[in-house]
């Protein structure tokens, strides 16, 4: 009837009752006298916690259970926390391996990661996301990932490395660790994907059944969504349904209205938590549906700042009562994806427990992880070796260098009005501008006075050679460009500039160097980084070697290049996401996301 | 990929974004403003419902959603709740069939019935469960089974017709409708089975293992446990557990902390709930846990004063937020259950609605079922033709009929000390007592002044014989005697009567009928029922026609027999129940629930 898994389950289960039940047994560790969380009822009282093997034998008075060999660690004054989850992220925005960014995490209290591996999926399709779903399955972390349903996003307005569609999902549904299906993009721009691609909708309505049907779950993705459009995008998900595309208070009561999963998005570039937080502190709603996610998280924030944990005490300081800020990364996300071993503090419950000595704070001290102590004071305890990818999901830049003449914008007369997109910090979404540039030599150019650079997308699997070219404003180079494989969600090569010749080297090293960014000033490459596992990943270096060089990286677009706005590169990979409103560009050209179509850069 | 149901499911839900995305396409049916409950949010607003097929489409602004052949029913100034659930039931405790049970409790707004079918997997074993199975396929509300991974409860103390262990599991656990494994009273009285029957524990480990690795739940059966032996026992289930045998606010603050489900227990005979909710209305705890549930009714009840509805609106009397109150029937059981399709109004979910049109009463106007009226005004609008069971699971009787001499207590003296059980009515606990009886011929016997009344338990399976034989105090009879073949939990036949003549003719006369109850008064059956479904049930008789009989019998015994409990064929029923304290009768003698031991009904 069992498996070999089921046994062992048993086994261990069936252990846990004799130490309970006999009188001779006894726990391996007792954490002794701790402020527990209880995230089921809201409450903070003092207990014990008796661990044995991976799991929480009970908490209360654990004194019968402490025996010669028991371990008993004094945390009085602490406080105790289930482990901290955080529900939707994508490792690739960190550049780091799945080692290298729990490396960084484990020690702020995170023991469960939910990765979508969308950007290695539109990258390099399913041998992008068994090597991902390979690593996660060997961290001591727990790392679950949900995979795209389709890839791109928007077929037709924009190029992949590989086209997901329902097709994949049994090979990628059943892969190790994978837990379900991502973020459904693909229809979240309702109205237009009904009209312009209906065939989109009955693929991944066809994913997502099969997806529920052996038991896995669906996020969605509802920016903006309202009415009849997002009840249809609820239906497209199977009918439960997550968003982590929430912006607005009205947005987020609306949806928390219909059943939706708000989680409630607060990474290194969008910021959504203190607006949606609204609905609970403001409107009073039931938060047992919302959740703390970080979507894109930059190496150098988890590094200095910390990860859930500060999360967490951003949302407390918004107004929200400690538990229930605590209960949005712990039992409320536990409850939506199913994982009902972990999320609280309770008997049979894995061991994983986030040891906290400020609760304002939310200063992890300490972090157990079945029932291991894995860090403290910040640092990692346990040995976790670097994970070198397989070559097969490295060389994916496939396309040859560019010549300059290959981005112009040609333009007839001494000026051009030309569109402009417009980044808008910290947001996913962007603005749409007309803006009068100068020509030169037939070609609409850069205006530094004005901030209107001139911006490319290159697509870079070799299927089809497209560049689409745009302006854009927001980033106030003075000098130079750069270029970089990060590109949301295609990641074709994505380039900003001053001057057409820099911009064409800028993209032709990250070209040469077969992924990573690359920035350029008067004709000279200034600083550089590698991301060989599908343009996206580097397994060459460490958490905090990645966290300096983005470090430099940003220095020198700052300094050198007189760039204005915080974490450039990731703003610069935003722009090419073709679901988010209005103005993006992609390998295909500029696209109005409201419509569905692709715009000349010139006006005429 | 898909199978046929998942081909059928994706048709219908891409049919649902047509009729949302698309101008000419529209609802089936609108209800027109009513003030919708929202369990998700704890909100209550005017709003429309639009139901497609069997479908919520959206719950909103449906005006656009109106077309010529839209049924618009106006609800203004009604209240449209999720249809309700009861999370933890016997049908078997009612008499009736699954059918008749529906009859009566749809018009009352219950949709979902999730029933454990113990008591004829007691009397039948597999058989028995996949009878039940079968009906609850073809009735038109949902119902679920959660089956019983052992019986009898406590081997060796009482005798079953089928002894259910971990080797029926994979067969029992895929009968259809099956979502798991029901109340796991074998290790309800932790430590006696601990010392007594470990063997019993690792068997059920191995039960509730593979039931969670092929996706179903395990209900906890855990009364009066706290600290380690409670965590044991919620470790026995695999570390997610319910408990619908809490009796004491304490008890529900403890188990609620402990990450139990705890159903609050508001049947015909045992009442719970007002005691258990005042961890919530007292200590503000998060209610999220927090299920009602009615274990056991009779048919009475569920045609005079209604089903949920009625428990829902006595615990809003307990002071509970209405809406509080109605998610502890909706939300909280879809989520324990993981049932994802119901018990919120939302795009997506069934459309199983109760019209509300007071909200202090809990007056249930209209019943929507998938999209259909089923009921209005308390009557069921739908054909719903009597179930008769197959051959196969009657005949469950194949004792042969006693001698009076059988049933006798021998004691040398006058006068003998004897073992008296105590009825405690309303409750599953009893007491114990001691008591001098007179003797006659050389064997005690009832004594109708002090109410020590003679009780004998007959094993019914023709497996061992086996007549257990104590005293017992509440039924206050005067005359006669009484038997029936419901005897939790494994069924064998129960009597108890004022001399034992009478006794025995009671005793005969269900052996005759091949289940049922009797009445006999100075050796004549005045009264009956037969009950040929595993001895427990009815197929003869509709909800109506039994909830008469159960009047008409209970009338006698009291007008003609003298009885002074209310509900005395189900207190009878209860004092069988080898796992709840603290003496009970089985066919196997007196049971020492504390100490899992057989007494002598005479003391030396």
């Amino acid at each position: 009837m069992l498996d070999a898994v089921g046994i062992k389950e048993a086994i261990i289960y069936r252990q846990l009752i004799d130490v309970l039940m006999a009188d001779n047994q006894f726990a391996d560790i007792v954490l002794y006298q701790g402020n527990v969380i209880n995230v089921l009822t809201r409450e903070m009282y003092q207990a014990d916690i008796a661990i044995k093997d991976k799991y929480i034998l009970m908490v209360g008075d654990a004194g019968k259970l402490i025996g010669p060999d028991t371990l008993v660690v004094d945390v009085r004054g602490k406080f105790l926390s289930p482990g901290f989850m955080d529900s939707h992220m994508h490792f690739e925005s960190s550049m780091l391996t799945i080692t290298e960014f729990s490396r960084l995490s484990i020690p702020s209290g995170t023991t469960t990661l939910v990765a979508d591996p969308h950007e290695i999926g539109n990258a390099l399709g399913p041998i992008g996301m068994k090597a991902m779903a390979e690593e996660a399955s060997v961290v001591p972390n727990h790392v679950h990932l949900v995979v795209p349903a389709l890839t791109p996003d928007c077929p037709g307005l924009e190029t992949a490395g590989y086209d997901i569609t329902s097709k994949d999902m049994k090979e990628i549904l059943n892969y190790p660790n994978v837990i379900g299906i991502g973020e459904l993009q693909g229809f979240s721009n309702a109205k237009h994907v009904y009209r312009n691609t209906p065939e989109v909708i009955t693929d991944l309505v066809a994913s997502t059944t099969y997806a529920k049907s052996i038991g896995k779950i669906v996020d969605g993705n509802a920016p903006d969504l309202f009415g009849q459009e997002l009840a249809a995008h609820i239906i497209a998900t199977g009918g439960k349904c997550s968003c982590h595309e929430t912006t607005t208070k009205e947005e987020c009561v609306e949806k928390l209205r219909q059943g939706v999963y708000v989680f409630m998005r607060e990474g290194s570039t969008q910021r959504n938590m203190a607006e949606c937080i609204r609905a609970v502190t403001e409107e009073g709603l039931d938060s047992r549906r919302c959740i703390l996610a970080t979507d894109d998280m930059v190496a150098e924030d988890l590094e200095k700042l910390g990860h859930m944990n500060e999360i967490v005490k951003r949302t407390i300081a918004e107004g929200v009562d400690p538990i229930e800020a605590i209960q949005m990364v712990t039992i409320n996300p536990a409850t939506y994806f199913g994982l009902e071993d972990r999320g609280v503090l309770a008997p049979g419950k894995l061991a994983d427990i986030a040891v906290i000595s400020d609760l304002k704070e939310m200063t992890v001290e300490g972090v157990f992880l079945e029932g291991k102590l894995v860090a403290s004071q910040g640092e990692l305890l346990i040995d976790l070796p670097p994970y070198i990818y397989p070559e097969e999901v490295k060389h994916s830049v496939k396309c040859k260098k560019i010549q300059e003449s290959a981005i112009a914008i040609p333009a007839s007369g001494k000026e051009a009005l030309v569109r402009c997109i417009e980044l808008i910090p910290d947001q996913n979404l962007s603005g749409s501008l007309e803006v009068t540039v100068k020509t030169q030599q037939g070609n609409a150019i850069s205006d530094v006075a004005q901030d209107a650079l001139q911006m490319v997308c290159v697509e870079r699997y070799g299927r089809n050679g497209g560049i689409g070219k745009a302006f854009v404003k927001g980033f106030g180079l003075k000098h130079g460009a750069f270029a970089e494989s990060v590109a949301h969600d295609t990641h074709n090569i994505m380039a900003v500039g001053t001057n057409s010749k820099d911009i064409t080297m800028a993209i032709n090293r990250v070209i040469e160097m077969e992924g990573g960014i690359a920035v350029v000033k008067n004709g000279r490459v200034i600083e550089e980084m590698r991301l060989p596992v599908g343009g996206l990943i580097t397994d060459e270096l460490t958490g905090p070697e990645v966290s300096q060089k983005i470090v430099d990286l940003e220095r020198v677009t700052k300094v050198e290049l007189g760039c204005s706005v915080h974490a450039p590169f990731m703003h610069l990979s935003f722009l090419a996401l073709s679901t988010s409103p209005s103005w993006k560009l992609t390998d295909q050209g500029l696209i109005d996301v409201n419509n569905f179509k692709i715009l000349p850069p010139v006006i005429e």
